[in-house]
C-alpha cells in the first residue's frame, strides 16, 4: 500500500492492480457501453479530473447540468447526452472536468461500476483525479437535511473494513479515505451559508430493512428496544449516518490510487423514525445540499 | 417454515413476517414512491397474480409491452405508464394481471425492492401470486443463449444459503425454490421452438469481477488456473450458471411464502471467456428468450 502511494503521489495517475489487462486486445466495460476498440477513451475523458457517483440517475444528471451552469461552460447544460445511452445499468454525464456517474443501490452494484470506471481512466491515461461519491443517508442523532463528510467509513460491526470475497475466500481491506481531502472539504462548506455540514463516521450495510434496524420491512424480528441499542451503539463508536455503498468505494478507490470523498446528506434522523416522509421538494432541496458543496470545492482555485 | 407453508395454502395470501407494520398509521414504500395514503393499492394492485422482476428497467418495460401483446389486452401497450414514475430507484408497469418491476443489479438492490413489492402486495390483499425473476446471468458449460431455470440457489461456497445481517447478528436463510414450478417451467419450455433450457444449481455473488472470477477487472490477484479451478468445481457442484440476486430473492420470498422461480439466460460461457461480446442485437434476442418462456408459461391454462 505504501509503494503504491507512493507511484501516485509521482504518476498521478490510476492504478489498475490486473496483470492481464495488458495482453487483452479489446476491453469492453459491458456495464457503461464503452470499450477500448470502439471509443477513443484517452480522446473522450483524457482530461477528466473529477468524477461524482451518486444512486440516482436522475440527480447524476441534475448534478452534471448544475456544474455546467457552475463552471460558466458554453450551451444550454440542459440536453447533456448520456454518454453510457446504450445501456441502462448507469448514466454519465460530463460537464469541463467533471464526470458524474449513477452507480445504483448498494456495494455489488457500485462495485460493477467501479471496476469499469477505474479501466476507463486508465485506458484514458486521466491524471490526479478526485473521486466523490455524493449520496444520500439516514443519520445518528443528526438532523435531516446535514451533510455528512465522511472521515471513516465502517462495517455493521463499525469496523474500517470491507470485505471482499474472490473466488471463495475472503479478503480484508482497508477502508480508509483521504484525510486532506475531509479537512478540504469541511473548510469549504463553512463559506456556504444554510449548509450544516459535518465530519463523522459512517456506516455501509447490506440491507436497507433489517441490515439497518429498521422496524419497517417486509421481515422484522426484532424490538424497538433492541433498534435504538444498536443504533445507539453505532453512534457512540462515532458514525453519524447510514448508506450502502462507502465502504466497497473507501476500500477499491483506495487500492487504486484514487483520491476519494464521500458526501452524503441525512434525509432522516434514524434515532427518531425509520420512514423517509419529508415532502418531495424538501428531499430535492437536501439532496442539491452535496451538490453545492462539491461544486464550490471543484470552483476553488487549488493550491 | 413449515406452519407459514400450511398458512400460504389455505390463504394465499402473502406474508409479512413483522409485528410492527400493524400499528403504523401510514406505510410509505420510498423506494417505489407508493404508499397506503397517497395510494390505493388494493384497487391498484388486487388483482395482480403474477410478479416478473429482472435487473433492467427497459428490459421490465420491454417484457410488459411483451406480455400486454400476448395477453391480447386492449389498446397498444407502446405507452404503458411507469407505475414508480415519481422515481428512479425502480420502473414497475403493469399488464393486466401481471407486474414487471426492475430491481438493479446485486442483492442489496433487489432486497429493498422485495421488501416494498412484499408489503404492497400485502397492502393490496393479493392473494395466490407466483413470482419470477427473469434475468441475464453468465454460464458454466452452458452455450450462450441457453436458458437456466434454477432449482437451488446457493452462495459462493455452493451451499444453498443466505446470510442476512439483522443488526450486527448474521441470521442463515434457506434458499429453497418451489420444485413444481420449475417442473412446470421446464415442461412449458419443450413446447416453444428455438429455446434451449435445462435445469441446474444457480450461484449468487455480491462481486461481477473478483467474486465471479474474472480476469477483467480493475483488480485481480488470482491466475487463469486459480480462476479455472474454481469455476470447475463450481460446475462440479452442480451450479450451471451464475447472477448476482438469486439467493437474497429465493430467502426473502419463501418466508413471505410467495411461490418463487429464476429464469436466467447465459450471455457467455465462463469455461471459455470473461467479457461479454456479443453484438447489441444477439444479447437483445437471448434477453428476450425468458421473457418468452414466462408468457409461455403465464398465458398456459392452470390446473
Amino acid at each position: 500500500a505504501k509503494e503504491a502511494a507512493t507511484i501516485t503521489a509521482t504518476s498521478g495517475l490510476v492504478h489498475v492492480k490486473n496483470p492481464h489487462l495488458d495482453s487483452m486486445e479489446e476491453d469492453v466495460l459491458y456495464h457503461l457501453d464503452l470499450g477500448t476498440k470502439t471509443h477513443n477513451l484517452p480522446a473522450m475523458f483524457g482530461d477528466v479530473k473529477f468524477v461524482c457517483v451518486g444512486g440516482s440517475p436522475n440527480r447524476m444528471r441534475a448534478f452534471a447540468q448544475f456544474m455546467h451552469k457552475e463552471l460558466g461552460l458554453a450551451g444550454d447544460g440542459k440536453d447533456l447526452a448520456d454518454i453510457c445511452a446504450g445501456t441502462d445499468r448507469y448514466a454519465m454525464y460530463r460537464a469541463g472536468p467533471v464526470l458524474s456517474i449513477s452507480h445504483g443501490m448498494g456495494i455489488p452494484s457500485i462495485s460493477i461500476m467501479l471496476h469499469e470506471l477505474i479501466k476507463l481512466l486508465h485506458h484514458a491515461k486521466c491524471r490526479d483525479v478526485t473521486i466523490i461519491r455524493i449520496g444520500t443517508s439516514g443519520g445518528l442523532g443528526v438532523e435531516a437535511g446535514s451533510v455528512v463528510i465522511t472521515d471513516m467509513a465502517v462495517d455493521s460491526s463499525f469496523q474500517p473494513r470491507f470485505e471482499q470475497v474472490v473466488l471463495d475466500d475472503v479478503v480484508v481491506r482497508s477502508t480508509e479515505l483521504d484525510r486532506d481531502l475531509v479537512e478540504e472539504l469541511l473548510t469549504c462548506s463553512k463559506e456556504i451559508p444554510d449548509l450544516p455540514t459535518l465530519i463523522g463516521h459512517t456506516m455501509c450495510t447490506y440491507d436497507f430493512y433489517e441490515g439497518q434496524g429498521r422496524l419497517d420491512g417486509a421481515l422484522c424480528s426484532f424490538s424497538s428496544e433492541k433498534k435504538l441499542e444498536y443504533l445507539k451503539r453505532a453512534y457512540d463508536a462515532g458514525v453519524r449516518n447510514i448508506e450502502m455503498e462507502s465502504t466497497a468505494f473507501a476500500a477499491l478507490c483506495r487500492l487504486c490510487g484514487l483520491r476519494a470523498a464521500v458526501v452524503c446528506v441525512v434525509l432522516l434522523d434514524r434515532l427518531e423514525s425509520d420512514q423517509i416522509r419529508a415532502p418531495h421538494e424538501v428531499l430535492r432541496e437536501f439532496q442539491h445540499r452535496p451538490q453545492r458543496l462539491i461544486a464550490a470545492f471543484i470552483r476553488k482555485p487549488k493550491a
